[in-house]
């Protein structure tokens, strides 16, 4: 097989590759367990070394699925320090809740690990500028990882940005449109079991809390950290009655949960502006009823346009008046690596694009490179959560976006990314997207 | 025929009502001369009476189709002084360029007119306030003809939410999508007329330029000035290269508009906030590529929601992931007034829009009331325009929105909308949508 540098800023040791990618998976809740079983654990590559949640129940079910399908017996551990100090793991995976993610991660990085962690919200800048120095430090890789980055509109849209058919760009759109009140925030309620650790932000916190799965592929259409960066953001707040009303409706007035305030609004606007003079409109839209799940993701550009709201893919010149031709449009203009792995068979996990994240991840650690969503690009994204909030209390007024690059996002280039990432395909089979 | 007393707040001398309401009509650009065409000429209770333009050669085009379909000879004059001081005529409709209309507007509500002035937006804030004082001085009403507030889409949502549909309404969005380049700013460039003086405004200004079809309707939904109004506008303006773009690739790159800059960003995004808690999002886009037109009228509450992009009215408890189900629905709640009209053969200009607006200011004229859309929303949407502007210059902070009302917004009732408008149709044909 062949080594394939990718470009990165750090200096690493080279690295053998190993024969097998050892990791260690920590937080087995449902997203957890969900991404265990059906990405890591079916990768050839993989072993599942080991596996660390506080219920003993989960680890052992998870346990049983590992020998059936990873062919191997991992360890047990309640204690996440055994796995960060495990010399055997090569990278860490952290699915535990929405707190205490990056402090784990730099624990993991601290001690030479790869880390990844799924996406969410960082609680203040600190902890970002924290994640990037430590990775200045150590050289250790950290990659949120956000599977929207390889969806399939999201990467077609990308192929097509980077090949120039949008001409400049100009404005993007996205949102997190799903309704969580039924399905996240108040799931097994009348099982009267603890109800999900997202209702306590909710009630806590009032600010974009879940910003990634569309800031994610829109920073990799404006190059974000690449030639470009967010420079301010503004948050903008609804009044909350959405999880209030669904608690009366659902629970009965006297139930604790309709009687308490949120403080989340139900609709939160953020806008981004960019060093290249591009803005950015992202929305979180979570405790309403609504017909339709969404990312609201749109891309508009001198020369075209794409709408997931109306599942279009527009070139000027096309007739007017259309709408739903992304399938035609695919077929042209899809990512050569979304291409390749349909070609392959999609693997599980929200069309694909679960299975394509973790694999990038993977790519990375087995060929000792940088990894495709880096540290600078976790930190941006998580310290989202962090100024809306700020935006929000000082009247919706815009807050400077850090510079966590500390000015080199302005000599680190974008990759010409199909070519490269053919290549890759076709040479190591990787899966960066950048 | 019965008189409807309609509440409004201008003690106005009783009017007897005429035979045939006299109207001048100033400005016969291209869309004067459609909407006085395909409307106010056929409406059988109006007397075209006099028309007023610079171009001789397009009142006498207009002049040969009122007599035809009018039945009535009308004065022609390059002088709109003649019009407004004409003591025989009625109500004034001024369907100018951008510039001047409120000015000219005030004018006839000091010579005791009606008068209507076509959508638009006011270059400062002090031309709003004299509007408002100006109604208040004279109890002559002014009606901005904003059609949009009479789209079946928007009546059918404004009709849901004042029955309770959608619970407590918490978040609106609007838009005017519209990609203008071809179809106005350069339209005829080749034959070397003179561009659409549009092209002058986006070449000096920038700024929310074209907000009412969005806001009008939103406001209706969201009770503005009538127990609510808006409090902040803050605006964001991307880079602007779409017009530069276009003129580069169809003028070539020496001509002067593509050589020109244009201050106008290619997409503006403004945030609304309400004093009872709303957020509302509107976007200006009409310089970049687009495969459709839209207005992204999006109402979300408590209990339901509608979505223009996705042509959806959705109701808590439906199943979810629908979308397209518009007509189904439109056959249940279609508002009583279009169903009505649709009833009696709906008129043309937008899907009958244009119709129903004009008759909802002839009707007023002819009962002595005031108009549906009245002095403060006229005054109210006429103001984003100037308050973008503002913002965007103030590096998009928020600025107040002022309260034209002065007050009076806090026991301006919302009406009962639904069964008034019935009674109306009912009783005396009235079209006011409050």
């Amino acid at each position: 097989m062949i080594i394939m540098h990718y470009p990165y800023d750090v200096n690493r040791k080279v690295r053998i590759i190993m024969k097998k990618v050892k990791i260690g998976y920590i937080g087995l809740g449902r997203r957890g367990t969900y991404v265990l079983k059906k990405n890591f654990s079916c990768m050839e590559e993989v072993e599942v070394t080991a596996i660390c949640d506080r219920s003993t129940a989960r680890m052992e079910e998870a346990r049983k699925f590992i020998i059936e399908n990873n062919h191997h017996d991992p360890i047990m551990t309640t204690d996440y320090k055994d796995i960060i100090n495990n010399p055997e793991i090569d990278a860490v995976i952290i699915m535990i809740g929405w707190s205490g993610r990056p402090e784990m991660a730099m624990e993991a990085m601290r001690a030479s690990k790869y880390v990844a962690i799924e996406v969410g919200c960082a609680d203040n800048l600190d902890i970002c500028f924290d994640l990037v120095r430590t990775y200045e430090e150590t050289g250790s890789p950290v990659m949120m990882l956000e599977n929207c980055c390889y969806g399939r509109r999201e990467m077609a849209v990308l192929n097509m940005v980077k090949q120039g058919l949008f001409g400049d760009i100009i404005h993007c759109t996205g949102g997190y449109h799903h309704y969580l009140n039924e399905v996240e925030l108040f799931k097994d309620i009348d099982a009267e079991e603890i109800p999900h650790y997202r209702l306590a932000q909710y009630r806590d916190y009032n600010r974009e809390n879940y910003p990634t799965h569309e800031l994610g592929p829109i920073a990799k259409v404006l190059n974000i950290n690449r030639g470009n960066r967010f420079t301010t953001l503004t948050s903008f707040g609804s009044k909350s009655l959405g999880i209030k009303t669904y608690a009366r409706d659902h629970l009965g007035a006297d139930s604790k949960y309709a009687q308490q305030d949120y403080a989340q609004s139900d609709i939160v606007t953020t806008m981004l502006t960019c060093a290249n003079g591009e803005t950015v409109m992202i929305t979180l839209d979570t405790t309403l009823p609504r017909a339709f799940y969404s990312r609201n993701f749109s891309v508009r550009g001198t020369k075209g346009m794409s709408s997931e709201e109306r599942r279009v893919l527009y070139l000027e010149g096309m007739e007017e008046g259309i709408s739903d031709n992304e399938e035609e449009m695919f077929a042209k203009y899809d990512h050569p690596l979304h291409a390749e792995y349909v070609k392959k068979g999609v693997k599980e996990g929200h069309g694909g694009m679960d299975w394509l994240v973790c694999k990038a991840f993977i790519e990375a650690v087995k060929n000792g490179t940088n990894t495709p969503i880096d540290a600078y690009d976790t930190a941006t994204w998580l310290a989202v959560g962090a100024l809306s909030e700020m935006s929000i209390k000082n009247g919706s007024t815009p807050v400077e976006f850090p510079d966590f690059t500390g000015g080199k996002w302005q000599n680190r280039e974008p990759i010409v990314e199909c070519k490269f990432c053919l290549d890759a395909i076709i040479e190591d089979n990787s899966v960066a997207v950048y």
